[in-house]
């Protein structure tokens, strides 16, 4: 892996982003802090034990921020808002997550790896329509229009509707996350919307793996997704801050 | 006033939005309530006296929802946030307030008069830019694009720096406004940026009134706005909540 040591005049904005996305039951959190934590093992494996770094910077939707905390307890209390809201609100969370985690990690050629991203809004704020969502990413998140705003990787956990079902049925402690407050019902109508969207997006940018299956299945399925999608991108921007 | 008693075949949509603004210190929200007070006196001067009714509803912004409720504690506690993130979380706030409020009445044709709107956005989110706050606010608010954002008319109170600033330390209780969260200095400079889209703005549809002088001469300024801007208009409307 020393490849990865070329102090190429790499520019900056050079960093990689990843989105990982799914239903709830699919397993995405759990997913999502293993892909971050191997990740870092595999980028530290031939440097000294010296100098071992944190390359990878987890995070979630909305984001660990006060402003963030306040905008999903807001989020869940705020009873009955339309889509369109919501859909404004989501995105001036993300924004607020995009100035001081996810743009200033990947201007300086680093590893963002996110829990949820647009691909949920798209999903769960369906109603609001697809180009108003879109619209709305690209004027408030591309203000600056000096950086990909789209994830560089997103990786998709499929799963199907029972499975889903029965693994959000068995959660010993429900998980405070907004897009978690819907009905049972309604959240497995996400599925389909998911798939549907994941047909008319870029494909290449989309890694879909199996998550009907155990966990251990499930990282086997992560470490492909490494070797095969995010080091060879991380070697073809010869990125600077892995220098 | 029984000529606004013309139940004409008015299409919906044919209501009346008026805005009051100001900086802190303006005497605003008095405005606003002595405005809807007196229009609705003047409507219902010549209904007999078991038909008064309620012409106009006044409201503010953020909103009295418990949503936007919410949304204005977020804005007190949620610390420092970028003018982009903050304008995008007030265009969720008015879009919620849009929906509920504002929409449905100018919808049935009726009067609504708000203490703040766009303009105060303009003037305190300066820092996003002009483009982009308009841009938002005609993507988010006018999403449906069959009625009018903008309001049909807005009352704005001019008052000195060293009058508003006087008047704002002076107040016994400090007013839990997010639009007041920020240091004297900081607010005194809005008045300049005010002032500046005001030249910009269709001057037709804004009136301004001389906020230095006592409440009682801002009274009668008020009056003569209602008998000389707001009356004329809703006879030329043919207001069918009035009939």
């Amino acid at each position: 892996m020393d490849h990865f040591n070329i102090a190429a005049s790499t520019p900056p904005g050079k960093g990689i982003f990843i989105a990982v996305e799914g239903v709830d039951g699919s397993g995405k959190t759990t997913a999502a802090k293993y892909l971050v934590r191997y990740l870092d093992e595999q980028l530290n494996a031939h440097r000294p034990e010296h100098d071992q770094r944190k390359f990878v910077h987890g995070t979630r939707e909305p984001g660990d921020t006060p402003f963030a905390e306040a905008a999903r307890e807001l989020f869940i209390h705020a009873g009955s808002i339309s889509a369109i809201t919501a859909t404004t609100l989501i995105t001036a969370i993300r924004r607020d997550h995009w100035e001081k985690v996810i743009r200033p990690v990947i201007a300086q050629g680093g590893i963002v790896v996110s829990d949820r991203y647009l691909l949920s809004t798209l999903a769960y704020q369906n109603a609001a329509g697809g180009d108003f969502i879109n619209g709305l990413h690209a004027a408030v998140i591309g203000k600056e229009n000096d950086m990909p705003i789209i994830p560089s990787l997103t990786l998709f956990l499929k799963v199907d509707r029972d499975v889903a079902n029965k693994r959000v049925a068995d959660r010993a402690e429900k998980m405070v996350d907004h897009y978690e407050q819907l009905p049972e019902e309604e959240q497995l109508k996400r599925l389909d919307v998911y798939e549907r969207y994941l047909k008319d997006i870029n494909s290449l940018t989309i890694v879909t793996i199996d998550a009907n299956v155990s966990e251990e299945l499930v990282r086997a399925q992560i470490r492909k997704f490494v070797h095969e999608w995010v080091i060879p991108m991380i070697e073809l921007r010869n990125m600077v801050a892995l220098a």
